[in-house]
C-alpha cells in the first residue's frame, strides 16, 4: 500500500489525500472542485491553469507548449497535466473552474448579464401635503414606471418607514412584487441563497445580487437521513406516520435556518438583506422542502403533486430570511426525474445548443439527458444505489475510510478517503477494481471472477493470491486485515460484480433507449457531460471500460461538477434563465424505460463488459 | 303626546313604531327597508306597491289611477301615497325595494348578470397511469382552458383529494386563482358576505353566489365604539397605545367571525363554501380591518396609506371562512373619503351616467358627490357629528328612546324609537324641530329663537309656553318631563340650533364649492341621491326648508338608503363592477374644502335659514 499524499487547495483550503501520480484535476475533484477540461485533459486547451505553490511537478510537454516559461518558473501548471508527487498546496483561480457565474459572465452572447428577479432602488420621495396628499403606497407607485403587487405586510409597515427615513427609501422588489421597503440607502445590500438539497447532504451558498458573486457557503447532511438513506425510506416514513411529513418537513426547514445564519454570519450581512432562496433537488425533496406530501411518488404510477416550479414566502415555510423573501423551488420533469434534472439542464445549456449532449447525473438515481434545443429526452434508472455502496459487500459512501480509488498493476493499489485504516469502498473506487480486473483478466466479459486455475500464469502471483476460491463462485480481496493495513478484509465478491454490471447496463440500456427514441447514434453525441458529484470523481477511462459510459473519444467528456447547484444559482442571479427553467420542464419528455418493450433486451445486452453494440 | 302605532314588515318580520299618519315609504325606511319612488314620491310611477295585510287605508286619487280595482280589493298600495292609520303589517315585494340584486338584474343592459369572481366548477378528470403520469396540478390545468396560479396549501391538498374523489372534484376559482378542489360535486354551494364595517354599526350579509339572493343578515355593533365614538378616538387609542392597533383590528375581526358563524347557522350552510368577503367603510375602518395604522389620518395632512383595494387571504387576518377564501377591502379616494363612498358611487351608477348626480351621504362625516362619468368630485366635511346626537344638548343616536320624528303644528308631537318614553333626540328629529320651527316662525332666518315677546300673536298658545327665556337667549322645550311623558326634559336649544346651522352649512357650502369646480348650476343636477341610514329617514322637506339639501322638486330626490352596503354586494356578485370600483377611486377627484379659499364665504352665507343664494 503506496503512502497517501496531502493536498491543500486555496481559496477554499480544503485538504483531501491521493496516490502520488494523481492528476491534480481529479485530486480537485475529490476536494469539491471542478476544474473545466474543455479538451477533455489532452493538455492542449490551456483552460485550466493552476499555481502550485510548493514544489511543483516538471512540467510536461504539453505543459511547455501552453505556458511561458517564466509562469512555469512561478509553479503554473495545468491542471489535467500535473500529477502530484508530494503534500503540497494549489491554488485554483476562478477562470479555471465550472461555475454558475462562469456561465454567466462568459458565457453565450444572451447571458451576459446578471440580472436577477430581485432589484433594489433608492428613492428619495416627495411627502404629501394637505390638499395634495397621496396615499404611501401611491407615492411608491409613482416613483417607478412598472406596475407591482404589494402585499399586506409591506402596506402595513409604509406610515412608519416613511416617517421615520423622511421619505428616503429603497425598494426592494422580487418578481413585480414590493417584498421591502428600507430606511435610507441599503441598494448595496443585495444577497440570495441558492440550495442543493439532496437526499444526503445539503449544500447552501450566499450570493452578491448586485455582483453574482459567491460570498460564503455552507455545508450539512440533510437530517432527513436519520428516518432512511434513500427517498423510498423518506416517502415510506410519511405513510406510515401520522405527523411524518411534518416531521421530515420541519427538520429540514431548522436545517436551512442553521445554514442562513452561519452564512450571514460568516459574510457578516444581515439575514434581513436576503431575499430569494433558490432550492433544488429531486421531486421528493422539493415535495418535502414544501411539506407537499411525496406518498404517491412511492408507488405506481410515480405521479408528482405538483411538475410546475413553485414560488412561496419563505416565512410561510419558517424560513428566516427577510419576511417578504420568497422561496423559488425548482419545476420538476415525472416523479423521477426532478428539480435537479432541470438544473443540470439549465447549467449545461443542452436546450439552447444545436448540437446533441449526453448528460448522466448518478446520484441515488442516474438521471440521463440526451438532446437539443429541438428535443430533449430524460430517463431515470435505479443505477444509484450500487454506486452508493448499497448492496455491495464492503459498500460505502465517500467518507472517511472508503477507498476511493484502486489502482491494479502488478498488485492492488489503494487510496482512502481521509487517509485512514479503509473500510469500506465508495462507488469510484469499485468501477475502478472492476475495470482494472477485468482489464488484466481476473472478471471475463460475462462479469464472472476467473478461478485461480484459469488466471495462473496469466496475472501476477500478487493478484493471484488475491483470488478467493468460494464454493461456486470466487471473490477478490482487494485489502487485507493484516496488521494495521484495514480494520476489516474488504473484498470485491462475485455478487458486488453482479450489482455492477446491473447498475450499468440499467445506465447503458437507458442511454442506448433515449438514442434510439431520438433517432442517433453515438457519433451524433458532440459530448457528454458527466454531473454530480459521483460523476466528477469517475476516472473516464474505467467508466468507459466497464461500459458505464460511450466509448467514445476523451475530449468528448466533460465534468460539470455539481451542475444541480449550479442551476440554482443561476436562476437566483438570471431572471431569464429562471423562467427558462419552466420552459426546460415543460418541453423536455420523460421516457419510461420500464415500459419501453425493448428495454429489456438492451438492458440483457448492456450486462456484458466490453464493447457494446450499437 | 298621540299614541303611536305598531307596523310590522314582511317577509323580514321588522317592527317599528310611527305616528298615524306616516306614508309607509317613510316608516319602512325606519326599519332599514328602502322602497324605491323613481318618481319622488308623487304617486306618479306605480313602483312603490306594498300590500297591506290588515285594514289597508282608503286608496288615494293616485291609487285609485294606478292600482286595480280588485288589487286595491286586496290591499295594494303605494307605499309614497298611503298613510299608516293603526297598527298593521305590510310585505314589501323585492320589486318595490331598492337592492343590489335589482341593480343586477333590472339596471342597464350591461349590469344584467350576476358574474361573481368566484366561480365552482365539477370535472370528472382522468387518473394518472404509468408513462404516462401527470402531476396533480398539472391534470387539473389541463381540465381548464383558463391559465391559474395555485398557492401551496391548495397544491397541499391535492394528492389525497384526488385520490378520495376518485378524480371526480369541483373546483374553485377566484380571481384566476384556484383556492378550492372539492370532493364531488359541490358547485351548487357558493356563497359570499358583503360587509358594512360602519364607525358605530356593523351589518353582514350572506349571498347566494349562484342567484344573487341574500339568504341572511347580520347585525352587530362595532365593538371598537368602546374605545371611542368616532374615528378619530380610535386613531388617537392607536396612537396613544402600543398594542392599540392590534387590539381594535382583532376585536373587529371576532366580531366578523361571529356573524359569519350566525349567517352560516341561519342559512344553514358550511363557512368552508364561503369563498370570498368585500368589505366596505370609510377610510380608517378599513385600515384597522386590514391592521394597517390609521395614524396619519388623524392628522394633516390626513393621508392614507393605502389607496387602491387590497385583497388578502381572509383566514391572513384570521377570518374564518374558507382557508383560502379572500377579503376584498374597498379602495378609497382620499383620507376622508373612503371605500363607503366608492361603493355608494358604484352603487348609484354615478359614473356611468350621461346625467349629473348630487349625492349626500351623511353619516360621522358628511360626504358629497358631484358629477357623471365624465368628471366626478367628492369632498367630506365635518358636518355628521351634530345629526348623530354630537354636541346636541340631548342628542343621541336613532336608537331605542330617541325622538326620531318632529310634527310641529299648533303644538308638538313626537314618534320614539321603540315606543318607549324619550331621553334624547335623533337627527332627523333634529331636523324635523328646526324646520318646524323656522316654518312658524319661532326661529327666524338667522337662526336665532325669538322671545316671547316677538312670537306673542304669531304663534299658538301652546307652541308659545315651549319658549323658555334665559338670560340672554332662548330654548325650545321639545318634550316634558311631566308625569310619565319623558325621564327628562328634552329642548332644543339655541346652542343646538346653531350647531345645525354650522353643519348644515357645512354641507351646503361643500355643494356649492363642488358646483363651482364642475361649473354647473343647481338646475344641470338632474337628481340628488340621498345615502347612508340617516339620508333615509330625512324628510326631503324638511331637509330642504332648513337648507341642507338644495330646494329642488321632489321628484329630483331619491333616497337609495345603505348604498354603501349594496355596493359591497355589487362587488361580491359581479366581477366587473368589482374591477370598476377600482377605476371609480383612480378617477373620482377629491376637493380639500379647507384649502379653498372661497369655501369660507360659502360657509357663512349658508349659516343663514332660507333661500340660498346661487
Amino acid at each position: 500500500m503506496t503512502h497517501s499524499v496531502k493536498l491543500t487547495f486555496k481559496p477554499e483550503n480544503r485538504t483531501v489525500y491521493v496516490l502520488p501520480g494523481t492528476p491534480v484535476v481529479e485530486a480537485a475533484a475529490r476536494a469539491g472542485i471542478t476544474v473545466e477540461t474543455p479538451c477533455g485533459g489532452q493538455g492542449s486547451c490551456g483552460k485550466c491553469r493552476v499555481e502550485v505553490l510548493q514544489g511543483a511537478a516538471e512540467p510536461t510537454a504539453e505543459e511547455k507548449r501552453m505556458i511561458s516559461a517564466e509562469e512555469l518558473k512561478k509553479g503554473i501548471r495545468l491542471a489535467c497535466q500535473s500529477r502530484i508527487s508530494k503534500s503540497t498546496i494549489i491554488h485554483i483561480p476562478l477562470e479555471s473552474r465550472f461555475s454558475a457565474q462562469k456561465i454567466l459572465t462568459t458565457g453565450m452572447e444572451t447571458r451576459k448579464e446578471i440580472h436577477p428577479s430581485v432589484e433594489k432602488f433608492y428613492r428619495e420621495l416627495p411627502s404629501p401635503t394637505l390638499g395634495k396628499s397621496k396615499a404611501d403606497l401611491e407615492i411608491i407607485r409613482q416613483a417607478f414606471p412598472q406596475s407591482f403587487k404589494a402585499d399586506i405586510h409591506i402596506i402595513r409597515q409604509l406610515p412608519e418607514v416613511l416617517k421615520k427615513s423622511d421619505f428616503k427609501v429603497t425598494c426592494v422588489f422580487s418578481d413585480g412584487e414590493l417584498i421591502s421597503v428600507e430606511n435610507g440607502d441599503t441598494a448595496k445590500d443585495s444577497f440570495g441563497i441558492s440550495l442543493d438539497l439532496g437526499t444526503t447532504t445539503m449544500v447552501a451558498t450566499l450570493l452578491d445580487l448586485n455582483s453574482g458573486k459567491d460570498l460564503a457557503i455552507s455545508t450539512k447532511m440533510n437530517p432527513q437521513v436519520i428516518y432512511g438513506d434513500d427517498v423510498i425510506s423518506r416517502i415510506n416514513f410519511c405513510l406510515n406516520n401520522k405527523k411524518g411529513l411534518d416531521e421530515l418537513h420541519y427538520r429540514t426547514i431548522e436545517a436551512i435556518n442553521e445554514m442562513v445564519e452561519e452564512l450571514a454570519q460568516v459574510a457578516k450581512i444581515n439575514p434581513k438583506n436576503i431575499y430569494k432562496l433558490t432550492a433544488v433537488g429531486n421531486s421528493t425533496m422539493q415535495h418535502l422542502l414544501l411539506k407537499i406530501s411525496p406518498e404517491n411518488l412511492g408507488s405506481i404510477p410515480f405521479s408528482l403533486a405538483v411538475k410546475e416550479g413553485v414560488e412561496v414566502k419563505a416565512k410561510s415555510v419558517g424560513i428566516q430570511i427577510n419576511p417578504q423573501g420568497c422561496l423559488c423551488v425548482f419545476p420538476n420533469i415525472a416523479g423521477f426525474v426532478g428539480g435537479d434534472t432541470v438544473s443540470v439542464i439549465l447549467a449545461a445549456g443542452t436546450y439552447r445548443n444545436d448540437e446533441i449532449q449526453l448528460i448522466v447525473d448518478i446520484g441515488t438515481n442516474g438521471e440521463i439527458i440526451l438532446g437539443n434545443r429541438e428535443r430533449l429526452l430524460t430517463a431515470s434508472t435505479a443505477a444509484g444505489p450500487a454506486f452508493e455502496g448499497a448492496r455491495i459487500s464492503s459498500g460505502m459512501r465517500a467518507s472517511t475510510g472508503a477507498v476511493e480509488k484502486v489502482v491494479v498493476g502488478e498488485d492492488v493499489e489503494v487510496n482512502v478517503v481521509g487517509n485512514v485504516l479503509p473500510f469500506g469502498i465508495c462507488g469510484t473506487a469499485l468501477i475502478d477494481a472492476v475495470a482494472g480486473l477485468l482489464r488484466v483478466g481476473i472478471i471475463d466479459e460475462t462479469g464472472k471472477i476467473c478461478s485461480q486455475k484459469e488466471l495462473k500464469g496469466k496475472v501476477s502471483d500478487k493478484l493471484l493470491r488475491r483470488v478467493v476460491e468460494n464454493e461456486s463462485s470466487r471473490d477478490f480481496l482487494l485489502v487485507e486485515k493484516e496488521g494495521t493495513r484495514s480494520k476489516r478484509p474488504i473484498f470485491i465478491t462475485q455478487k458486488d460484480v453482479r450489482e455492477v454490471q446491473l447498475a450499468k447496463a440499467a445506465i447503458a440500456a437507458g442511454m442506448k433507449i433515449l438514442m434510439k427514441e431520438l433517432g442517433i447514434s453515438e457519433e451524433e453525441i458532440s459530448e457528454i457531460l458527466l454531473a454530480g458529484a459521483f460523476g466528477n470523481f469517475i476516472r473516464r477511462n474505467h467508466a468507459k471500460q466497464i461500459g458505464l459510459i460511450p466509448d467514445v473519444v476523451s475530449p468528448k467528456i466533460r465534468f460539470i461538477g455539481n451542475a444541480a447547484s449550479s442551476g440554482a444559482k443561476l436562476a437566483l442571479l438570471s431572471r431569464r434563465l429562471e423562467k427558462e427553467m419552466g420552459d426546460i420542464s415543460k418541453n423536455a419528455e420523460y421516457i419510461e424505460l420500464s415500459t419501453r418493450p425493448d428495454f429489456q433486451e438492451e438492458f440483457v445486452e448492456a450486462m456484458r463488459f466490453g464493447k457494446q453494440s450499437g
